[in-house]
């Protein structure tokens, strides 16, 4: 037997999305549990892939096959598709397995021609609804099926409404909509060469293909690609019998939430128009009526609705989001799926769900998309004030969050203006580690140039302070301390705000709104943790940071960078001359002069963090990160170091490094400088003592070596540390216990992660540093080339973002199962960006990691994520497409 | 029994070299074959290593062992050690498994006290030769072992001969050599603050300990490093009764070979000295006679002396450097070896043993160090001019050969006077791709900055040209049309002579004398060929140097870097056009201009290849390395392209990148700017076309995308490819067959080699970038710490180098099996450095490569290396450590 390609409504059900799309799956389903839904049936998506498999022809099995199934459908209604009397009409409407914008919409009554109308205006009496069901018609079809534009009858409507001086369409008259008919045949036939199709078979093939067609257009193609839905999957077709919501004042359409899609209150929610049809409700052709106001005109159809609500979110056991017509006061559901909601939305409603004991909290747990937390954790925008707003600028929504303030454009008067109270917005073309001080006293960031993985963006993130980065309209001019954005000017202590979640810039202040932690969030998150399985730590470098990731549930810090320490005050000169020594004693001098205050950083943070683990990594990036860079800045250090400025010009020089993420970094330093991994481990235990002996804590510290790529560069330092270390301690007389372990960021390291672990008590995954020697390209320079990757479909997702699981992954593995066969109890984590974003945080939990470490404001993200994880793994989920 | 710790001569062997090191090895072996070798005992490498694990004591176990052995010898020779008569003197030799500078040296007649002296005076009857062997005995029992200065002596016994006015040492009669005694013994009691020990035993336990100690010392350990020789083998130590070269003039001492260690001509070659003891013959006091002269003084122990020549030749099968000693008529061999040699006489000796019947052709094969054949393939300096020639400066020596000529400080200005005729030396500070022409033009490079893999010492070594790079002591002024060395200005025009060889700069001309690349060389190389199993192709970007390395016997060209070929002239000015276009029409407008320059190229590489592969990598590098660097240069071109100079530098500071090798290059050039690949594939084929038409010859392309990390970098650019190609092959109406592959040079590529190889018919794996990912670390930038890393032992060799087998040789196998899995007939190739490196080569035979592509110089290298990877494999060697 023949692959069967066409279903009817009566065959399927839910559980058929890959088949019959969504749209058809529910409308089976619904057709089961006794609903009243027009019946129709569904060209599979198997069809659609064959379709091009074919050569973009419908072939005669398939056009046979449809064929039949109207006549199929012809029985069941007892109305004849073109048929002379009792005439069927149809819509037609795509249906993918995910609702998808940019594909083909609906096309309704299809199947009228001249002959017809002429049947169902003498059977039905109302001439005014079937001319204007016929007008519809042809505006639909020859929008969405031949692609004449939809503006073109528009206009040519406008034009007859104001001739006839009506406002609503509704006021139009069956003389007014035949005349509307002629002209829009007419528009038809200049703008194809011929006349509007009258066989309703051919309109029925045409109107088919053109869904499949749509399936490929640019549109859909794009959102494909960000949404990360496979290109494979094939688009449904579903043809359904027509009721009319037209036909007069007993007739309706609308569209319903179950709940409040806003707030997730449970109360319906929805918009209605009577003698209306398809898109009228939307359309803003008349303003709609709230669905409340349906209990007015008709109760019984009111409280039919309700049950149906009722009878539907019982049987999906979510928020439905419901299209219902009326056709001469009876009810009819032409579509049903979950309702799209926002994230407040979403936690009310799974949390309800479950005190409604309609769900287990394991499935709430599942059904909040841990990425729509990051929106709850940040103050937003009154959505009020947005709306009145003036838009100066767009930029890439790096990091999340809402922000009113006075622009500065150093870090230096940022800092002053914050120290007088003011409210600051650090504008700047680009940030780079100098403006450390200015970001933290900014409340916001918004930069000209840079990616999501920007400085600025990662430094914001790990903050929790909203960004907007690489908000390319705008002009910064730092020297004369204005800005220009749409073409004026904006100089310093003007007031902007910033939406780090949608990356839009206004002019003047904008009213927010707090972030609401407790309550729903709370519940749920008190569940996530109930399943979880991996720790979440997080990266911090202050106490902070530390304390606001502790308060949003951080179990530990994966990640101290102990370079962002070295960049304040008196510090960078310190560090400057450490690194400009030209012998050890010169460098020793220096780096005791740091000693003390890297100290008492570590005293801060293990006081913030009680007992739990901290892990520091020891200084990382290329030294000459921390030079002098202007001309004043180098004469000022050349005085302090006794040297000619040239002689400092020249030695700075010097470190110049052709590709730094390639340089002299990380491990490489404290090989070729032991002195300086002796000050780190000096600070690091030196505190871990002090906050032990004052404080009674007993601090976990985990010194962490970066960058290794060769046993022999972990085993040459290791007696540095531990002979510091285990010196320190003994002369303290204290228990204090520590870790030796290091970063695994190199594809070597996993190569030989055996050897690794015969040495290191612990591995911390660095995966932007994997991500960019596995691919070799770094996260500054990618960006370049990463956006036409993913628009040619080369990626289907930034490997900076998700973690690459087919590389990346494999390296992972590979290290986590060459780590554990050495040493059993080896502490496996992953620190940096990827350890804050959902997909990766899952990815983290299969692979067998015991914690990931992300930036404060993504903890909560990381709990929801690992819980998932650990309930997907309990199910024997092992589907883990994206969607 | 517990562990035996010193053999007897008797009981060793020459395969025992491990346990007792080589001279003890081969003095066992003589012992067996009846040569007359004075008898005595070995201490083996395990007691050395033993000493090191007991914390530096020679433990009492191990000293009655030795002692046991000591009376064994006594019973053997009749003479007894410290005795009141016939008393035993013993010398004291280090000897390791490798002969290593920086170890102990002798101690010859231990066991002399002040007791002995008078036994031996009274037995001998030649006080002379007492008191001369005693001061002997105190001066090198002192400096080494006891670590008092030898100079302390040296001047000492210089006064004594000036007081009494004689030159040679010979000439001092017994009793001034007693009050030199007299003075050595006090010398040693001011130094050690004690008398010069009497005890034989203790002499002899101190001697030993001292040759274990020296086996730590810095010297012995930076050789070590620098030749790759584990650092736990130990050493052993050789006690050995004495024979006297001192006894009159019927005695004597010398070394010879047993050929000609220079030319490798079959003649004894060596010195020696009558009436002399151990160093004497080369420390120069007086001119030792050459080894014929010995026929004229002792015609019989001269035949005895070639016998022994011949039967340790016979029996080592190669040339032997042998010590020996005539006593009073009776000649003694105190040691044998394989003799050091140089690369002329390597080759010569390997034939003509051949030749004899002595060895098999495999085994001459085996014998040649593949590196040492670089020094043939290139001219040197005649040696003679060489002694004369003042040294001005020392860097690296980046790649070999000789060469004289005039200084000029640019690419300019270096092409000028070549074209005047001049020969031309360039010297730069360091010098980028914009200097090719230059370089093309002069007879050696010099430059101030940058290491062996620096852009200068690759290119240069490329081209076969000699380079010293990364000569520090030198300051190149360019502007100035000067450069500093030694204190001295060198203006342009002034003549200075390169020895790329060594590392040294030579004021004015030194003579050279050609290379000689028939003969043995020939010989040797055609053996080798009927060996390998490995193809040997040649990197080459130009027609000349395709027929050097055709020349040198290579089969196909592994790699033509089609970037190399836009720097010349006009095509400079089209490829930045191209570059900066700021649509695509522009760019190919430019393209357009570069495609004629580009097939010409082809032609001319195909008709030197012949019928020969040919692999054409597309374009790599990042674009802004062909941008324009001066104002001067940016105006010109401004004014070409009809902008404005400041649009065209905001244009090019917009291609900046932070890490270039990890930026817009490779593959992700094609994907961004299709139409490149398109205008390369023209060029490669329409080349192809015209050879095939126009010369008959079936060319075989092989068209590389580099860089690829993602399968659908590859399947994006094939129909793009392939598309081009077949449409040009199909409108000439031409058989033609290329291939679609790809260079494995990122991690990850390795990691999905399975996927990869569906798509690519050939993979060439790029080991120079692998080793970049794999470690995390740039050639440009490592440099920095790569020698601080080999001094610390963190690094056994430089991985840009040889291979790293470990890491980056793991990702190949894992290519390599995955690749061969999916597509068992891939072709697999390296291209670059490692190509050439005689280690990595045999690593690629063992890792199942088809082939390796190198530089044209190194192509004879590589046919040696891969010989022996294929003899070494057929015998199963798996012994695959250094030496």
């Amino acid at each position: 037997m023949s692959k069967k390609y066409v279903y009817s409504f009566l065959e399927g059900n839910r559980d058929m999305r890959d088949l019959l799309g969504g749209k058809g799956a529910n409308l089976a389903e619904m057709t089961h549990i006794g609903l009243p839904v027009p019946q129709g049936f569904t060209v599979t998506t198997e069809a659609c892939n064959e379709y091009y498999h074919q050569g973009k022809v419908i072939w005669k099995e398939l056009r046979d096959e449809i064929f039949e199934h109207m006549r199929l459908l012809e029985k069941e209604t007892g109305k004849t598709f073109g048929g002379a009397s009792n005439p069927l009409l149809v819509s037609v409407r795509s249906g993918a397995k995910f609702s998808m914008p940019g594909m083909m919409d609906t096309v309704l009554n299809l199947g009228l021609n001249d002959q017809v109308l002429e049947t169902l205006i003498k059977e039905s009496g109302n001439a005014r609804f079937v001319y204007d069901s016929y007008r519809r018609f042809i505006q639909m079809f020859s929008d969405v099926v031949m692609e004449i534009p939809k503006s073109y009858f528009d206009r040519k409507f406008d034009e007859v409404k104001e001739e006839k001086g009506v406002k609503a369409d509704t006021d139009l008259s069956a003389e007014d909509l035949k005349e509307v008919v002629a002209l829009f045949k007419n528009i038809y036939k200049e703008a194809e060469g011929a006349d509007f199709p009258q066989d309703p078979h051919e309109q029925l093939i045409e109107a088919v293909t053109a869904v499949f067609r749509s399936w490929d257009n640019p549109r859909a193609n794009l959102y494909r690609n960000e949404n990360h839905i496979p290109h494979d999957l094939g688009t449904a077709v579903n043809v359904q019998s027509m009721v009319y919501g037209n036909m007069g004042d007993d007739c309706g359409t609308g569209v319903a939430f179950t709940r409040d899609p806003a707030t997730g209150e449970n109360n319906l929610f929805g918009e209605f128009l009577m003698n209306a049809q398809g898109e009228d409700v939307v359309a803003g052709i008349r303003t709609p009526m709230s669905i409340d106001q349906l209990k007015e005109i008709n109760e019984d159809i009111y409280k039919q609705f309700e049950d149906v609500c009722h009878i539907l979110e019982e049987h999906y056991k979510d928020m439905q989001d419901i299209e219902f017509t009326i056709e001469k006061g009876k009810l009819y559901i032409l579509q049903t799926r979950n309702g799209k909601r926002t994230a407040q939305a979403a936690l009310r409603v799974a949390v309800e769900l479950v005190e409604e004991g309609k769900i287990s909290k394991e499935e709430a747990v599942l059904r909040m998309e841990p990425n729509q937390l990051d929106h709850l954790l940040h103050p937003a925008f009154d959505e009020k004030a947005l709306a009145e707003a003036e838009v100066i600028a767009h930029g890439l929504n790096a990091s999340p969050g809402a922000a009113s303030g006075k622009v500065y454009f150093t870090a230096d008067s940022a800092t002053e203006a914050a120290k007088r109270g003011e409210k600051v917005i650090l504008v700047r073309t680009e940030t780079s580690p100098e403006d450390l001080e200015g970001m933290i006293s900014a409340e916001g960031i918004l930069t000209a140039r840079g990616g999501r993985t920007s400085h600025a963006a990662v430094v914001a993130r790990g903050m929790g302070k909203c960004c907007v980065a690489g908000a390319g309209g705008i002009n910064v001019r730092e020297e004369d301390r204005f800005f220009i954005a749409n073409g004026k000017q904006y100089p310093e202590g003007s007031v902007i705000s910033l939406d780090g979640s949608t990356g839009y810039v206004y002019e003047g202040e904008v009213g927010t709104r707090p972030p609401e932690l407790s309550g729903h969030f709370a519940t749920l998150m008190e569940w996530a943790d109930s399943y979880r399985k991996l720790e979440i730590r997080t990266n911090a470098d202050t106490p902070r940071d530390a304390l606001q990731a502790v308060a949003f549930g951080a179990q530990g810090i994966g990640l101290t960078r102990t370079e962002h320490m070295f960049f304040e005050g008196p510090r960078i000169k310190a560090m400057r001359e450490m690194i400009l020594s030209s012998t050890t004693e010169e460098r020793k001098a220096a780096l005791e002069k740091l000693l003390p205050y890297q100290r008492e950083d570590f005293v801060g943070i293990f006081r913030a963090m009680k007992e739990m683990p901290v892990t520091i990594r020891l200084l990382d990036p290329p030294l000459h990160e921390f030079l002098p860079h202007t001309d004043r800045e180098i004469e000022e250090l050349a005085k302090e170091m006794n040297l000619s400025p040239e002689t400092l010009k020249a030695h700075a020089e010097s470190l110049h490094e052709f590709n730094p993420m390639l340089g002299h970094r990380g491990c490489r330093l404290a090989i070729t400088y032991p002195e300086i991994a002796v000050m780190q481990t000096r600070a690091i235990i030196e505190a871990a003592i002090q906050v032990k002996k004052e404080d009674g804590i007993n601090v976990h510290p985990e010194i962490m070596i970066p960058l290794i790529g060769e046993l022999k560069e972990l085993t040459y330092l290791e007696p540095i540390v531990r002979g510091t270390a285990d010196k320190l301690i003994e002369e303290a007389g204290v228990q204090l216990d520590y870790l030796y372990g290091t970063m695994i960021e190199v594809p070597r390291s996993c190569l030989i992660a055996d050897d690794v672990a015969e040495v290191a008590e612990f591995f911390s995954f660095g995966t932007n540093d994997l991500t960019q020697m596995a691919y070799g390209f770094s996260r500054d320079d990618a960006q370049k080339f990463i956006n036409d990757y993913l628009e040619k479909g080369v990626f289907e997702r930034d490997p900076f973002v998700t973690i690459d699981q087919t590389g990346v992954g494999s390296l992972m593995d590979m290290a986590v199962k060459l780590g554990k066969k050495v040493r059993p109890d080896l502490e496996l984590g992953i620190c940096g960006e990827h350890g804050g974003d959902p997909e990766s945080v899952k990815f983290c939990h299969r692979v067998g990691l015991d914690y990931v470490s992300c930036s404060p404001y993504r903890v909560p993200i990381a709990r929801l994520a690992a819980a998932q994880a650990a309930i997907e793994e309990e199910h024997g989920k092992t589907d883990h497409s994206s969607k």
